[in-house]
This record gives C-alpha cells, sequence and structure tokens, in this order.
C-alpha cells in the first residue's frame, strides 16, 4: 500500500514514523515547507515528492496533515489529483467546517487526539498515537469501504479509532481542548498581571498553577484557525463559563460555605463520572452484522456505537458474492459492551450474531 | 529540640518524617482524630500526646497543621499553653485572616506550597518539601528570632523559605493556586454538561483536558474554608477572569483572527516570562548585615528580599555582646542578585559587608 503525507509536520511525520513500522507500506510524503519535507524523510524514510500531484496521484492513501485554516483548500487539491479508489482522511482539530464542504465518498474526516507542545517534524514520535482516541467522522456520503480502511489505517498506527458525527466532535473537542487552552493562557495573564500589581516575582509555583498553563500559549500559527474554525462551539462553552464563574464569585460574596461545598463536592463526583466513562475492558469480543449494501449503512453503525461510547477494536467488511449485501464485524471492547451493542445494531434493523 | 506538631494530616505527618530525620529533634503530636495521630505515631516515630497542652507546653516549637476554618482558634490555643521562648508556627494556606489577627512576638505565618489529591496521615511522605516555596509571612511585630528559627526549621526539612507579606501571599495564592481550582471544578462541570447534552459518552481525553482538571473537586473539608477565607482576593480574580473571557468572547465573535494571535501571542511572552522569573541560580553567596537591635529588622529585611524574588538559603542572627545591634548572615541565592541584595538593605538603611 502507498501512503502519502500531505504535510510533514508534527502529526504529519510522526504518521510516518509510525507507518514505517507496518508491513508492506511504502510512503510518499510533500510539504510546501523543503526543510520539514527533509527532516520528515530522513527520520521516517518517506521519499520526498516533487509536487502534492505527484505524492497524491498513485497513492492508495492519503493522509492531509496540515493547519486548520488551509485544511479545506488541500483536501481539496488532493481530491481532484487522487485516483478513484483512494482512501483521503486529514488531521484537523475541528471537523464539522471541513466535512461539510467534503462530501466525496472517498473521504472520511478524522482526528487524532495527540500532539506536544513543540510542533514540526523534529518533534516527531513513533509512538505519538499510541493508545490515543482518533476521530473519525463519516457521514451519509462516506463510502463504506473507505470508513474501513481509515479504521484500518488508524489502529494499524497504534491509535484507538472512535466514530462520531462532525458536529458532536466540534462541541466535544470545544470542551476538552480548545477551552481548557482559552482558560490556561487567561490564568497565565491572570499571573502575570499579579506579579506586576505586586511588583513581586512569582515563586515556584505549586503544582496546581502548573499543570492548569502547561498549554498556554500554543503556537497561535495553529491555534488562531482552530479557535476561529471552532468559534461557535467555542462561544457556547465561554457563555457558560462565565454563567459558572459568576455563581461562585456570588457564593464568595456571601461567604456561603454551603453552597460551595456543593459546588466543591459535585465537581468531585463529576470528574469521578468522567474518569469512569473512559474506563473500557480490555477483552475483545467479535459480532457480526448482516447489512444492505448501501452506501452509509456501515457510517450509521460505528456513529451509533461511538455515541454510546462502545470502542472497536477492529471493523471488516465482507461483501457477499451478490454484491447486494454484505456482513461487517466488528471486534467490541468490553464484554458488559457486547450486549449494548447488539441491541443498538438491532434497532438499526440488522441482523447480529455473535462470532463463533 | 523538641518539636509539637498539632494536625496530623497529610502536612503535619509529613512535617514528622521530615523531622524525625534531623539530628537532635524529639517529636511529639496532637490531632483531635485518635487514628490519624496514631497513623502519624507509627509512620514518624512521633510520641501521641494525651491533649493538645501537654503536647505544646515543654515544646521548643509549634508547628499548627489543621484546616484553614479552624487555624485561628488552635493557634490562640497553642499559643496560650507554649513557653515564653517557643516558635509557634502554622501550615495554613491563607493567611491575612490569621496573621491580623496573631500579635504575638513568638508566632510566624507559614504556608508550604504541597500537598496531594489525597489527604491524611497515610498519605504523608517525608520528601513532600523537598525544594518546594514554603511562604514565611512575618509581621512587624514577629521577634526576629523566631523568624531565624521558622526560617532554619523549613529548611531543615527540605523546604526553600520565602519571606512574603501576608495580603501579597493571599494575592498570589488567589492567582496561582486557589483559581485554577476554581477552573478546574469549572472545566470538569462543562465536560459533564457536554457529555450528557451529547448523550455521548466523553472520550478519552487529550492531557490539556486531564492537566486542567487534575485538582478538580478536591476535598471541601479542606476547600470550602480556603475559599471562604481568601474570598476577597479571589473574587477579585474572578472578576478580571470573567472580563478576560468576555473580550475572547467578543474576538471570536467577530472571527477576529488578528487579535486572537496577539492575545494568544501575549500568553506565550507571558508564560516564558513567569518561567523566567522561578530560576535561581545555585551558588550561594553570604553577605553579613549591622542592624539594631529592635523587633521587626528581620522581617523588613526578609520581606525586601522576598518581594524582589531573591531567595536565602540561609540566615542567622547574631546579636552582638551590647544586645543593642546585631550582625544578620543572609545566604543569597544566585550571583547576579547579591548586588541587588546589598543595594535593597542599604536601601533601607543598614551597613552590608560580602563574607570573606
Amino acid at each position: 500500500m502507498r501512503l502519502a503525507i500531505i504535510g510533514t509536520g508534527l502529526i504529519g511525520t510522526s504518521v510516518a514514523m509510525a507507518a514505517a513500522r507496518i508491513d508492506g507500506v511504502e510512503l510518499v510524503g510533500w510539504d510546501t515547507d523543503p526543510n520539514e519535507l527533509k527532516i520528515a524523510a530522513d527520520r521516517s524514510g518517506l521519499r520526498a515528492a516533487q509536487s502534492l500531484e505527484s505524492a497524491v496521484s498513485e497513492a492508495d492513501a492519503i493522509l492531509v496533515a496540515v493547519p486548520v485554516g488551509v485544511s479545506q483548500g488541500v483536501v481539496q487539491a488532493v481530491l481532484e489529483c487522487a485516483g478513484p479508489e483512494a482512501l483521503i482522511t486529514d488531521a484537523g482539530s475541528t471537523k464539522r467546517g471541513l466535512v461539510e464542504h467534503t462530501d466525496d465518498v472517498r473521504f472520511v474526516g478524522g482526528h487524532p487526539l495527540a500532539g506536544g507542545e513543540v510542533g514540526g517534524a523534529g518533534s516527531a514520535r513513533a509512538d505519538l498515537f499510541s493508545g490515543a482516541t482518533w476521530f473519525l467522522t463519516p457521514v451519509e456520503s462516506t463510502a463504506g469501504v473507505q470508513l474501513e480502511r481509515a479504521f484500518r489505517l488508524v489502529s494499524d498506527l497504534g491509535a484507538k479509532p472512535r466514530a462520531v458525527a462532525p458536529d458532536v466532535h466540534d462541541r466535544i473537542l470545544a470542551t476538552v481542548s480548545h477551552l481548557p487552552h482559552v482558560l490556561a493562557n487567561v490564568l497565565v495573564s491572570e499571573a502575570a498581571g499579579t506579579v506586576s500589581d505586586e511588583d513581586e516575582s512569582l515563586p515556584a509555583t505549586g503544582p496546581s498553577f502548573r499543570d492548569a498553563t502547561r498549554v498556554a500559549g500554543a503556537p497561535s500559527s495553529i491555534w488562531t484557525d482552530i479557535y476561529i474554525s471552532n468559534a461557535e462551539a467555542l462561544i457556547e462553552r465561554l457563555v457558560s463559563v462565565e454563567a459558572q464563574l459568576a455563581k461562585v464569585r456570588e457564593m464568595l460574596e456571601s461567604r456561603d460555605s454551603g453552597a460551595l461545598t456543593a459546588w466543591n463536592d459535585a465537581a468531585g463526583s463529576q470528574k469521578a463520572r468522567l474518569a469512569g466513562s473512559g474506563v473500557i475492558g480490555h477483552a475483545v469480543h467479535q459480532i457480526r452484522v448482516q447489512v444492505p449494501n448501501r452506501p452509509g449503512v456501515l457510517a450509521e453503525i460505528a456513529l451509533a456505537l461511538g455515541q454510546a461510547g462502545i470502542d472497536l477494536a477492529d471493523l471488516q467488511l465482507h461483501p457477499a458474492d451478490d454484491r447486494a449485501t454484505g456482513t461487517i464485524v466488528l471486534g467490541i471492547e468490553g464484554g458488559e459492551n457486547v450486549e449494548r451493542a447488539e441491541t443498538l445494531i438491532a434497532g438499526l434493523g440488522h441482523k447480529v450474531s455473535e462470532e463463533q
């Protein structure tokens, strides 16, 4: 399989280094910055292409890993010169804008929850995606076979794929990534203000401050575009945070220790509940689903499972000889999830059987 | 030296375990919870006293490590039964309220920037204070000899003492500790809300969310009192954060990428500047200061150095034979700070000479 990587920064080069370990993968790459491309080639063994077109034209799969602000244009350019059977996927941090404008059957939006404080090919690591969630955002137009291939590629890179609708992805990311980045910036600015107000140098701070500000001032070359492209969901969160802070302020103004205790206890329970929802079993159970051979079926099933928090360890498509039907084999993580998955899929009108 | 520890939870027991390593220290402890006291005795070898009075009456130094909400009463009780030469210090997270009500010459307020997610004697560690900043909050009434002893005790426990005025301490802590705790709670609550809005389980989140919410839901038994006792400074910060968030929201609403970039870049520079302000040299230079033997002189010098970000590796008082004057020997960290320290101290009207 020939894998083309368009954009060989931290993510693209890490993908190349991870993919270099997979049997039978031939790597080709392209970047507008020849230095980054050279570092990527040196580190992963990918062949540096002379142009985007030459990187893409013969590729079986193409991963676009460019800043969010330019990803729509680059994905469009890739779709124009990629072959009719090629998989095109991307790694951008927001998905709705891109996916809404890209209804090509070959395209599956993607986003790995991985990165680093320092960007660039020089910071890439083959194990960057080890165990990380990698969102895939199929829509109705997505071909099942391409979703299957994206799923397998992401798994082969060491990540855990998870299907999610593009708008849900963006709302979740606003909460778990973009908002924490905004708050980190705000905290740093509060501390800088306190230091200058007090004419006091800040002491070695406690761990709570260090942890909370680790991502402050992440590169604007990446983050301005992320903020803008997810502005709607992020504004919603900011309005909500401002309201929460005003409530806490009122409790403090009235020295209402009962209300503060209730609020703080609630955060403790919510934290425990959130931590619990990330816990999954390790045993993998296979179930088989008979499906009609029409577009969107696999996306629908993957999205339903993703929404229920059921992670897939494996996903295979087996078309029947008549091409009118097929079988999907799903690897379900956690024994307790098998029955839930079967019920969900049966609810979508498909026949389910457990693998013998 | 007999060291009495009043309150043998995480901090008190860690102090006992660290102090057990110091030559010539005899440990006695007291806690209202007999189980915690027993664990502390088992782990550190301290003698469990039968009452607060019996723990304190013969002690040379007494450390009060109880929740902020009760610390004023406990410190008062300790002052009443401690000897006239004893040092009394505490470890509470806010200082202004306590210090304002305690003008005893024997008392020096204190606060180590150390702790843990799980409280109690069972979680104590002998190295909890290793390299941690330990604030001391002397005021005019504080005897120089007691500040010197507090300084030495804290250094012997492995911490880096730093003198700071009580109100400045509370404003700094509002920024670097109490506000991050509030924001962690708010973030967890946003995430819990997103999950239930989307009928979606939260995926394994990225590192920015994990780091930013690590301290969410810290024990209310400790934190409600901290929030209340530092309400004024914390309210000030919350007002400022709400204003900052509203500004970010406006930039997002107008999709103003120039303003977002400038804001994000500023956070990056502020973070770098804050990180830089914590950097100190390792070489220790000694300087000697001739001072009149009157109360408050040592506190004044220590506060001036602390405010300038100059950490003290050592501090000794040598009264002259006439008892009217004395010499203070200061160990200054970082060669570049020696001249600044000398200028500052000379500016306070004292004669300075470098140690030969």
